[in-house]
């Protein structure tokens, strides 16, 4: 099943796995909060936009009773990692992920009731490009754009759906009026710090389609306890005893 | 030079007063923090929107060098107090109030280096309105929107001139997409807290006029230590030796 520079990497949630090839890319703590998250309402039809090799699609299959999931993904051997993940993890029926760019992606259209996405944090130009293809465009905007995550998740959703996406605080401006701009209007923000006493260093936002303004901050989330181990939420998102 | 119901308070910066009348509105740390947010970068002219009875215009006078402060007012008994109040700290000179409505008030445009605002919190409609209609227009937004508050700054500011404001973290989706249309792009962001373990009530929001791009987070602001005593932040705001 593997292929060279694959791996089957264990994801804590059960026994579900994800197949990465670490010199392309591999998941990290942000998708895993992202995924909890988006999955405190429950949803029934969720499709998660640039899945990567499927890891939110995976963690949302253990953690709602959704019963469909959809992962989009652009990149031909991402998308394959997924498909394959998602065969080895016995969920080819309930979570199935589709080859395609979210810029231009227009099936599903008012279906989902919860949309995900972990877009690329470096705008179009920033940050260093001198590295492999598949890793630039995980991180940089050069595929999907903040605007096109957006639009697509609007799309997507039906009335009153919701919308779930982390990111870099730095692009709050661009996230809040973009998500305006597309009916989606931000209710509630989470700032993610490494520890206490340091700097938030993601954001995570719960937009509602056709929502009414009024935006709720939720406290912050330290995803570190020390050096060597997680905070307490961290480890109730994993569902370890703490 | 009191009126019936007026009361002369000190500010606690240097010998500054400020006169109001109780009944009507009383300024709260809002204020302080965010005229001391505004201090940072010595700006040489100044025009404060909503300025009540001046304690915005009396604290930059005393924490910057700048050579000319405006505060615009569209209340007359709020207006009158600030007059006599600067003439009262002898500043009749250096600080001038003008009585007019943010929302159509056309003159200094381009003048200013920087502008603040500390406009009602409460949208249109929300909240209590059975209460004086001095309070009511100094808390909510029937007579300065804050659309209108931000458009006033925009026009007042040259290129690349700061624009100050402390708002509800319940409005940051509003401030961010109405100062992007009105091409201030918020720099930088901080929340403020009653204090450790309490959710954030404010938030300062610094804006360039014509900036790029890139929101800056700055470390949380508590404002009091606890039940008894303001923060260390506070205090040094307040000038006093901790």
């Amino acid at each position: 099943m593997l292929r060279p520079g694959e791996r089957l990497d264990k994801t804590g949630f059960g026994d579900l796995c994800v197949i990465q090839k670490p010199e392309d890319f591999c998941y990290g703590v942000d998708a895993v909060i992202l995924a909890d998250f988006a999955a405190s309402k429950d949803p029934r039809r969720i499709v998660d936009l640039g899945t990567g090799t499927g890891i939110i699609p995976f963690i949302l299959s253990h953690k709602t009773s959704a019963e469909k999931i959809y992962g989009i993904e652009y990149q031909q051997e991402s998308w394959e990692r997924a498909v394959r993940g998602a065969e080895f993890n016995g969920l080819s029926q309930r979570v199935r992920f589709i080859q395609d760019n979210v810029a231009s992606f227009s099936a599903l259209k008012g279906w989902a009731s919860a949309v995900t996405a972990n877009p690329p944090y470096m705008a179009g130009k920033g940050g260093l490009t001198n590295e492999n293809q598949a890793k630039t465009i995980a991180r940089h905007e050069t595929i999907g754009s903040l605007e096109n995550f957006i639009r697509c998740a609007a799309e997507l959703l039906q009335d009153k759906g919701d919308f779930y996406m982390v990111h870099r605080p730095s692009r709050l401006v661009d996230i809040f009026s973009l998500s305006r701009a597309y009916h989606l209007e931000p209710k509630e923000m989470r700032l993610v710090a490494p520890r206490k006493g340091k700097q938030p260093n993601l954001v995570l936002v719960h937009s509602i389609k056709n929502g009414g303004p009024e935006l709720r901050l939720l406290p912050q989330l330290y995803v570190y306890e020390d050096e060597n181990s997680y905070s307490e939420e961290i480890q109730r998102i994993y569902e370890r005893a703490t």
